[in-house]
């Protein structure tokens, strides 16, 4: 952390400033400019806030200097961190295809949908059973049941399952029927929940990046869980609000070399949800493994008309099998496993 | 709601999209016109999801007429909505001053302010707990303890209380000790938090605006917890996010006629959040009240170069005082009581 | 304007950094610590890109202290900027009210409003002659003859003129005919316009606030006109882009208060751009005055249904006569003149 | 177009609207429901203004059904352009490699980026010659001498040229001089601009999206172009702006299939411009060629730590010609000859 003084501050006010920082345990290295005097702060500098140092009338600004977070920081962990999810491993050079329907609507539509994907290439369920509605009227989700469908859609094709808790109230439902537990964006700074799931989820995280979230703050809610007791986190890019309207949110690809610079964890890309249009998927979910991602998320339904959630953006199996088919071939020249 | 079909649909097309709109309990009016084919849909629309129309081929667009809330609408609720804090009204010609520390971190500490800001003006003390951080190492509030001293600082000025509460777990607690209940920004679209609290809170909530919510998210969040029981909302508007990052959001004040517009319900300004910086709270809390705003929420504190938290956007009681001067010449102008 | 190097860096990859700063006529202070290097840059560092040393493989950082900005900046000149508009002084304790239509349609109708806008106690007239239209084939302006009928309305009524210049190929025709020269918000880094408006116009400028623009780039846009020759320029604020919707654009009236301390320039508020409704005018531009800028420029049309241009923008002269008798009572307050 | 009217609106207020909508030559089927009603118009829509109608106060909203562009409408010509660029093809399965420097600095820079951007596979060479530059203080290009060196340049690899015009008073020179005529993103909505090179160059343009512009609106200046007279346009996606700071800007690689759905015009991808860095550069290139994009241009520089502009975006000529080799195994896979 560097500190930079007003200009003309007095000597007295530096040291009153440099003491604060010292009374924390840290070590300061001074330079004092004619024009410009500045402080580097040394040592755990994560444990400051650096807005408590700003608030100082003769502190002209307060900058970091490296990451805030330690635990998920590629500095501190070199090699990618390749989660094994029930078998599935994500990261390094293994791709992740998770396909399945927005919401679980019935035993025969999820099992279907789960022998046409697996067939297709996929090696992950998704499926939402607890779904966050922007409105208070529109399907919640079948809940429990929902989670008992997929898990019979496991039994039938062994795909791991993958699907969204919004509270902590059912985390051991999920521990013992989902093998990767979905934190949605809305809930990304959801802090209690993120304790929580750090705490006591047996089962690696997948953490979808806030709508309006920076890479930071983002890569910092990694942080919550993995501080919390949990370190397999898995970040899921599917979108930023921005003002563009036509599309249902800008997916941010630069996402995914940022995220494998400054963390360990593997990123995979939800092309569904960012866009919000079927024909936006293919194009976008080639784009994301050339750009290195460690899987795809996509929305699968064998009937999307009659979804009872994002129909638009769903595709059909057989549309979905020849996506795969191209993305196995961009894979290899990137260097992924598939 | 308004269905534009693809031009040059052909009548069976347009047929079975009809059929499944009536198949909800919808009434349609169809005008094929040479270029154009559209469909008014009548009744209920809030029980609809546009984008599951939109799925279909032969469907162009489809657009909501009318908002999709009702019981926060003020269509259907012509007058104000004045609501009761423990005898503090808010709402109408009501202005509530709500001030006080980001965090409570000393007894000593916050009855100090409260007595100050009560001094001032202030007819409602905030003050933290519970404290959403983006880091896990950054202090995370007292907790119990904090909501213990806000309530002796109540005993001592008579001020009711306003904190923030950021899991359903600790529900009861607030019931007990607060008097308006917070849910944070990062936790307006935390579903299951809303339901829990429109249920079981039997206090009124404050519901802060998210960082990129739409005014229409931001109402829906207030209607959620409207329609589980909790009739009684108080928005606040906080600054969104932008491009800029001179200031730390954006105070988007026209926030105020909009939400006076399109519902019944009270809104106040959060000026401190908004811009992180503590000389920024003076002309934006004045511009507040010139717009009509129904309450300010106002960081104080007793000596911002030692806050645990936001000390920069903090501003001393002194000032706090001079500024609720020029409020109430202002709000006497807009025919506001204080 | 501080280099952070990358931890661990050499003694003479340092120097290789601090050579090339010296060699651009600049002083250095280097700070070696255990964990980090740090150098400070002093001299005219408006002359160097931080991003120019940035490439540098051992440089972690490069950030800029001060602003970029010389004689727009409020540190070499403390005092407010007064601007004359033909008489009429913009900036320090006078309030600028600017009124008008958006577009100049025929000879009556500006008459018609310039009249009803000087008796409800507007000092300047607006009206576009060259309009900037996302369309191509929108009506694109009255050109000349728009000027021609502003010059016979400030026969009549006294009030200078305010008009859009959209390229430098106007420039002598508007110094003989326009008192108050607008560079639009689209154009607000066309930096040939720019320079040639500092070379050449010998009018004072008001310069719009691009749609994405930060409070650093709008600076440096008045700081191309200032160093190109023109001093006098004016800055309005017309709301900036963001993902809502409901409104045309969010008013960032933080802004005021920010240009104030940043620079030494008058900044006034165009409400009616923001919001794109005329119910929105009203309260935004009571807390523009509340807020402390230096005018308002606001849209009225006699018949805003019959606006060629933004007419559900426009206020009827009755409104605005009102709108004016309220915002005279708060300017009192705020220590402005009108 | 259609027309929503407010509920329970009298007929004669209704038919007042129609006829004046009638009146500009367009016609109208309106439908009148218990609780809706709603106007469709009917007629060449791109000339009426919607905002003209909705200033009524017996309008709830009117929505544009279609595009409001016509000449760049894929509506109207579904066959992909393909643009020649002084012998290279643009557009339909031709991928073209656009490579060069930010700013032209010397003849030997030049000549050695092109012939090493040659010899890796690029087939346009870039280059800036004007400037636009945030700060008045930073270097503002070479100018004409710059696009002099381009031309030897030229002669020597027999590469095209592309470069940045900045003004219309420039046109000639850079109808004689350059092969492809570069709209800078700031310069996106300078209509004047937009109709002089629509009317008066002889070369196509490549019309880089503005950095908060729409798709809507980043095509409507194409169609400002191709509607004053050069139909040879290329649309050029560089990022937009967003919340997120560590990136320069956001790309946003969504562009690539709807410019293509919405318009016939090539689109190409600058990735060196969006994100700022030249790491993301190469992920960034091959995700643009996976999702189908016309073109890329990137920055090549023989020393970026010298560049005297946008070093830290660019790639040296190795790094160059080892992702040109990646590019062409992905182009093949998605049908693009290289």
């Amino acid at each position: 952390m560097i500190i930079v003084f007003k200009p003309k501050v007095k000597e007295t006010d530096v040291n009153h400033v440099v003491d604060q920082v010292k009374q924390r345990g840290l070590d300061t290295h001074l330079v004092i400019g004619e024009e410009v005097t500045i402080c580097g702060v040394i040592g755990d500098t994560t444990r400051i806030d650096p807005r408590q140092i700003e608030v100082s009338p003769f502190v002209e600004k307060v900058m970091h200097v490296g990451e805030p977070y330690k635990l998920a920081n590629r500095a501190f962990h070199p090699d990618d961190s390749i989660i094994d999810v029930s078998g599935v491993k994500i990261g390094g050079d293994h791709l992740a295809l998770i396909a399945g329907p927005c919401s679980v609507e019935s035993k025969e539509q999820v099992i279907e949908i789960a022998i046409a994907a697996k067939a297709a290439g996929a090696n992950l369920l998704r499926g939402g059973a607890f779904k966050p509605r922007t409105s208070p009227y529109a399907f919640q989700g079948m809940g429990t049941e929902g989670l008992d469908i997929l898990l019979e859609a496991k039994k039938v094709t062994g795909l791991p399952i993958v699907s969204e808790l919004m509270s902590a109230e059912y985390i051991d439902e999920f521990n013992e029927k989902v093998d990767l537990i979905q934190i949605g964006a809305r809930n990304m700074q959801n802090f209690d929940l993120l304790k929580e799931v750090g705490r006591r989820c047996t089962k690696p995280i997948l953490l979808k990046r806030g709508l309006a979230a920076t890479f930071e703050e983002w890569i910092m809610s990694a942080e919550y869980i993995m501080a919390s007791g949990n370190p397999n986190v898995i970040l899921c890019e599917r979108g930023v609000r921005t003002f563009e309207t036509y599309t249902r949110n800008t997916l941010d690809l630069q996402a995914i070399p940022v995220v494998k610079k400054l963390t360990h964890l593997p990123i995979i890309i939800d092309p569904s949800h960012a866009g919000g249009k079927w024909w936006l998927v293919e194009p976008m979910a080639k784009a994301s493994v050339a750009a290195g991602c460690d899987g795809l998320m996509i929305e699968v339904h064998n009937a999307p008309e009659c979804a009872m959630c994002d129909g638009p953006q769903s595709l059909k199996p057989s549309k979905y099998a020849e996506l795969i088919t191209q993305i196995k071939e961009i894979a290899k020249i990137v260097g992924k496993e598939v």
